[in-house]
């Protein structure tokens, strides 16, 4: 059977193309699991796009994603910077896991250097946008 | 028809005046609110007003505060220092946004003295207890 | 009647003994639960066992933990070197507590020397797997 | 007989108003002093306000204010972030001070992240331009 | 005409799949090229390759891209992490410029997590081994 | 034959209920000797117990321990913070460790926070005041 | 009508040639003053020369500088190093500014090595003695 | 002639005695001047004394001291900690200086453990009240 | 005969005026020599002028500048900050050197504040665009 | 009865005036010794003076000091910068305690700047040579 | 066949002992050539012996070192400090390296007691002047 | 006559090759001092070999040396990144030093990166294991 790949959206991307469109771009949440979708099906992969603001919804995610998933891109936004618990959780599962930003964070505020999912991530993609996420499932296509 | 302000209470505020009185003093978070509200009343604003322990939750709270709301008075408590998504949700819905802290927290531990709310809000007023509700709210007002 | 004694458990630790065995070893949180209750019994003490990956659940389980409980037992896994608030509600019910860690987590990462919950635990006890659990009731015990 | 408060200005804050009123608008210092002023008689309390470039002069203020004041407001512009002097006479008279910032310093360079005036005052407001100098009465009102 | 790409590499990657195979692998450099090209014809790109383990000279190559390039993959290998003169040269010369690193340098000793590269790059993909080139082949073809 | 284990005090813990009996306490040194070799008898170990200011001797100590003893118990005081070669002696003679502190450490100046000690004990117990020597073994029991 | 620089002195600068001249030499800061007026006369400039070892009084002198100077040449000395109401002060007249230090502070203690003036002078000199306030004068005629 | 000293108080030192005597005691700086003058009597010194809270004064002051007098003894309160040029002025003017400090400077807050007196002055005295200057005039009349 | 002194650029300054004018102007490195040698023939002094993208070159032409020059004037652009190797030549071949800046290199990104070069050049001058390279030239006629 | 007073030295202080005269002077311990005792007897002091090279005699002779002294003058020399356990002896004994350097530390490098000793002494005298020894006999005297 | 040995030296060795004798000596790179290979001879071991200005240049030779040599001896000079290209290509390369310096590099500034090459060194000999190289080679000689 | 060394070994070195001789090897200190006393007597030189984990002792030996011997070959183990009692009396002394250590110290912990003994030795020698100690040996006769 096909493999498949639980990417996982944390905090505030729910807000995408919503808020702020000439800083962030008028692409929404919805567009970008639809694009990762029909890339991820032009795969062969299945797909399941999930966003939570919660650290203990995210962490619930990634530890139950084994169940239906091979992979993980993770777009962990804010708790990238500060959640031990989220790395503990990639860790943990032992899915191969690529994260990915939609911006250069290394350009941004000094405390967004620091990436704790890094630390537990198979590779990182960051500064393309949107595309981010089907380099990403490229990659893990690569992978599983 | 009239402004809206949501007052946001973050992780423990909960406690207040029902522990350690000698220390906090006896206004509960309810004779808070009721004295936020009256004085609310008194400037002609509606009030919301809410708590919550989960980070999360205070994410939900302030991405659907402008539904009803024109401004927001945060206490993130111990959220403050370090929660960079909750910067990311006030930055994220654009409302202006007062900072309140019942204690001096400058006066305190080191790791109280770094705030990320600092970054997304208008403005701050810390040290004055309960009180610095109500002066949140004048500067609100103002800016509203 | 009787003292009782709340034992909670943070992010990841219900993936104990259930993944990566050749690291953690075999035993699962319930192993763990189930030798601590039995070994509170010995000692006369009620016992509550819990877990959640949800830092707000977890602040939430301490505020109410006096109305049933004497003490706490807290393994805080990731949370202790994060999480400012779990420390301001340990803080805040007064109860005696007692910090465990599985691992000496002292010959781990930097980012895991620096624990909040020890500025609010009467002690610290880590390095002995399960083991340690009971060592923090026994602790618990005398001081209770 | 009524109380009365001394609003004491540092630094450069003699120029606001006529230089670069694009960047800090077109109020003076002189309208902040009459609306201040107009503030202190609405709430019943007596005002002196002065500013001085120099540091020592600010001290000796602060020093005599006993005589003929109740309370502190104190604006102390570069000084704040660099005069442990300034602190130490607030601590030495005694009196309830509220510091006052026209800008939300915490959004600015890192070296006015630092505060030695906040380890003496009361209460810290900043970030809402002349109107913090009406909410730091507010706020000397009711602790006087 | 079609668009055209220069790859770059930077210093000991003249090595790879030479020496230490059981840790970097077999790949060779020129495997790495001879995939790379095959990918640019497949996305209808032009491609140089090109490597030196001489700063000045990688400086010189990005200097004069813009002849026959319109944009850049580097992997600045060491030079990455030191090299203040490539960040220039690549914000001097103004074309879109992609990141690449084998490994997951976050992963690595502590030096290896400052990159001036990044600060000059559109984005980032690491930890993908040789088909990260590829992966910066697409994102550039999105961005030409 | 028994297993044995040798409980090694630090500088000053001489001094122990000699001095300042409202901070420390009454229990002296020698309390605390009989209190551990009474619990040592009941788990069956056979017990050493010994005191010095020198540094030197404590290593001495470690050193030889093997010819005795099968574990240790390690109060080591001031030179917790400061001594890499007391831990060098431990992981030099390679016999199980427990570190304990009678107080919390972590709650004191934060020299204290670092601890050479914990880069070479199986574990650590602190903030027990003497019964943390009685936890100690307990441990070590389990281990040996 | 000619254009006009003021040079402004810092902290005892005034001692220059009278003490230690086996260290700073014979010439005097009267010596300088001549100087820097001959050379201003050369270029058509008018020329005003103050010191002070006072913070407060270099903050009026340039505060009132724009009333008679288009320019300014300032030689901070040690308030270089500590003064941030020196540098808002500047940043406030908006004059352009040149920094002068007779000495190369990149080579003396580390605490000479920060400076704020630099942080609002357009451009920095030092190292070349009683020359470096004409070299000063110079760059200001170009920028004047 | 016989020699003399100046005796150079910084700010706030004025306060002394009268403000919160419970903390720093009902000696007043006139009891200091007056048992200052005794003991240098005794010793057959010349004793000026002096206060400021003005750093430019103070900086005046040890400029003029080599007229009149031939060493100095100085607190300088909180400017040793925050004035490069006091430092720079003592270093100046040549004269032997003893630092004094009422208190223990170096168990108070850590700002207050850096001196630039320090750097200057001869010999340092802490921590022995009024005491300290008569130690201070005993230290120097040794040195002259 | 003549004094004569060579200029030394650094990396990337060779696209000065060619690239992105609107930030750095329309002024080419040739422009500068053009500049800079009618300049240094006012002077009686003779030139040369050299670029290089080169760490090692530029070593080789400071280690060989004695043999036809005098003095130096260094423009070591982004090696300023990262190259020991440069400061150690300068030091070693012993000709007076001034470094040169065409902008503000302080009221840049963190990384540039730091110069090895001026460890060893006798003085800097920083932030006066192309004119730097004349004020370069006079302070080294006076001092050759 | 009298009260007396013990002089602890630390290390190497027995090789004074042995080596390096040029930089230490003739004066040896024994002369400083003699010197101290004249000066005790003067002021109707006993007084006992010890020397050793070995920490834990330190912390013995300072626990042993109250059966015949009444205060302490230390010179920990090298330990101490490094010595948190004479810290706590002089702390556990209880005896006022006034550090005594011969050399101003504060100017000398930057790893003798931290004293633990300060942390538990009365006061501090450096930088009078012997002299220091007789002015820290003298506060004693005051202080019993 | 015998053993092969190649000297490396980097940055500005070249200029030893023509210039600054006084503090160098006299001692010429040539003269270090001829006495290393004199002593190679002696342990029946090839040397080469090259030094190069140019980072690049020194990874070449690293590169290319296997080819014809079995070990290596490096003198980095400033590279040593910078470089972690060179340390990449000496671990690539795989041959034992011994690091040698002239000078006691701990005893200079702060900035040179950082070693890159250090961490892919299989020792470290400095301090010793040219003596340090023949040093080098018995080390080496021993290895191979 | 001939002239002699002292070797003197720090702490925990009198366990080499007696624990883990996996990982230190076989080699034992008597095998060390064999070996280091057969080459001092082929180099002419007399040799004394001693060990000890006493920092007091160490510092004994060092300061008692010149009575017998012309150099020192010190091993510090762990004293050597903690010990600045020991760097004082190799200074204190004044005879030539080397510092030896049988691993490369800069590859491990950082911890042991800082070494006080290399302030105060001619030369260092680490990474050879015992062929250091001949090593330092043949660097001292060079001297002597």
């Amino acid at each position: 059977m096909g493999k498949s790949v639980l990417v996982i959206n944390g905090p505030n991307l729910n807000l995408l193309g919503k808020r702020e469109p000439e800083i962030y771009g008028h692409t929404t949440l919805d567009d970008i699991e639809r694009m990762t979708k029909d890339h991820a099906r032009s795969l062969g992969l299945g797909l399941g796009f999930v966003q939570s603001n919660h650290e203990g919804e995210l962490i619930d995610l990634i530890q139950n994603a084994p169940q239906d998933h091979d992979g993980l891109v993770i777009n962990a936004a804010a708790y990238t910077h500060t959640s031990v618990a989220l790395m503990d959780a990639i860790k943990g599962v032992g899915l191969p896991c690529v994260e990915v930003h939609l911006s250069n964070v290394f350009s941004r505020e000094s405390f967004r250097h620091t990436s704790y999912i890094s630390l537990a991530a198979t590779g990182v993609i960051c500064g393309f946008g949107p595309k981010g996420y089907c380099l990403a499932l490229d990659a893990l296509a690569e992978i599983l």
